[in-house]
């Protein structure tokens, strides 16, 4: 797979409207959209920090990921995840890692945040990490 | 402060021998450098993604804090710290910080890997994560 820079990092928070204060105020950033994605049950922001995006996730229901991630990390925030872009086609990128032997979460690309097709690589394979792969399918 | 990028994002791992494979095997990045820091207990694998670096980190001593954070993790790897590069200096930074009410883990700039010079903010002032400024200071 042909792996061209990390798209975004997914920061999880308790709240976006006490985390939104600190990234522009003390950091200088900018939140340039905050969307809701439903079917993951989170509310997200997003900052662009030079190449890459920083997303802030809140989580909208218990059973939201970023819930689970919180809970397990004490009802504090954490960085949930990485996100690699993928030049030559998500569907590609997970059949390369199966056939390698590595375990995927998502067995196809899905839709995310901001229209990218996304697909998570299971923490087995990576060595414990959340990596996601994703491509914007209009570009 | 003026940050411009992602300078690094540091995974947690309990080997880098299991892996850099897996980053290079699966993912197709190349480890270009692997370097002991003494002071943090610590050895690190780099590679170059974009403009972001991946620091794998993998502790030498169990007083390392990337010991503890795997500890606290269920004894798995995990995404540990995100940092940003600082265009104005990082001691201006942490000062700036302080002046608007913000923690500190580091009062003043100690040197990482890479000879870079870095400092961490505290996990409360940025809602949870942990988040690393740093400065190339022969640039």
């Amino acid at each position: 797979m042909q792996i061209s820079h990390i798209e975004h990092v997914g920061i999880a928070v308790t709240s976006l409207d006490e985390a939104i204060p600190f990234y522009e105020k003390m950091l200088g950033f900018k939140c340039f959209a905050i969307e809701e994605v439903e079917d993951q049950h989170v509310r997200t922001a997003f900052f662009q920090v030079g190449q890459t995006k920083i997303e802030l996730l809140e989580a909208t229901s218990p059973e939201s990921a970023i819930a689970k991630f919180i809970e397990k990390n004490g009802g504090r925030g954490g960085i949930q995840h990485v996100a690699f872009a993928v030049e030559d086609g998500v569907a590609n990128a997970l059949a390369e890692v199966q056939e390698k032997g590595g375990r995927v979460i998502d067995q196809a690309p899905r839709r995310g945040a901001e229209g990218l097709n996304i697909a998570f690589l299971h923490p087995k394979t990576t060595c414990g990490a959340l990596l996601e792969l994703c491509e914007n399918p209009n570009k």
